[in-house]
């Protein structure tokens, strides 16, 4: 489990022994119940409790616009921004040979059937910016080539608030290329 | 001084107490000879032991890009980089009435004089993503307004290698603003 090793693990298990009797069955059930209780959004294959999801069945958000990320914690951080009112696309997943994860692996396909029957005009990749996810994106915009819509990238550039002199030198190689007249 | 406390200054105190004997003044000439030896380049400011500084006498720079930065540190990340082959300027600071620094207190003066003189193309305003930063390529930027000049602003964005579940809202805000086609 990430961000529990052996030390934190015993901690557990003593704190499970001590605790009234019942509390290891009713976190079972939770568990199960996470399980069972959340699938994928059959539209955008997110994770929820319900199908389609919270964001798909919003009558509000603009259905011309499908931000594409790599995992659904992706889509609480643009939510978080406030900036994104379209719908979202959850490949769970980057393409990455080295471990194994192929095309086929993701909800790439998902997303092709999608935009067939849709009315949608832009596909944001917003895949994270390294390697795996570059590639990814590469990868989706080719295969969307001959469909007719606009594919964008998020920017790279400075992040807010931050300081030159400690950006590190390929941030502030992208951020001098894609320089936006004032 | 940055980086030395209460702690570290009783060391170090400690430590030229026990060195060997003439260690003080050693240090004491280092520090007169970097007080006299580096002054201001005459066209860029930046701190330099000759005028013009090295970037500035170098004839293999392109002198029809000038980048103007807040910090001597600066212009090293940008070299570090390696992906800009013009000159810089060096304000020596950013706008800041809270700290009582106006625009007479930076090298702005200079930078117009400078571009009165000189076949510059491109002004970068390479100050830093925040506050103050922000203003001060703004307040620059209307001064350079009635002169034929092209003046940009370094890229908002997403740094080379994050991953999109950890940026902080409002810079993926400016990096969905931002975004480019693919």
């Amino acid at each position: 489990m990430p961000g529990v090793g052996e030390k934190t693990a015993t901690r557990l298990v003593y704190w499970l022994l001590r605790a009234p009797e019942g509390t290891g069955r009713e976190i079972a059930d939770a568990l199960i119940a996470l399980e069972n209780g959340v699938k994928e959004c059959s539209v955008c294959c997110d994770l929820t409790p319900r199908d389609p999801c919270r964001i798909c069945a919003d009558p509000n958000r603009d259905p011309g616009a499908v931000c594409v990320v790599e995992q659904p914690q992706d889509v609480l951080a643009f939510e978080r921004s406030g900036e994104f009112r379209g719908g979202y696309h959850v490949l769970h997943g980057a393409i990455s040979p080295l471990d194994g994860v192929g095309p086929d692996d993701l909800r790439i396909r998902a997303l092709l059937e999608r935009l067939r029957g849709e009315t949608v005009t832009e596909v944001i990749l917003a895949t994270d910016p390294d390697v795996e996810g570059d590639a990814t994106a590469l990868y989706i915009a080719r295969l969307l080539k001959p469909i007719q819509v606009r594919v964008t990238r998020l920017a790279h550039g400075l992040s807010v608030g931050t300081e030159i002199e400690y950006v590190d030198a390929l941030t502030l190689a992208r951020a001098l290329q894609n320089r936006r007249e004032l």
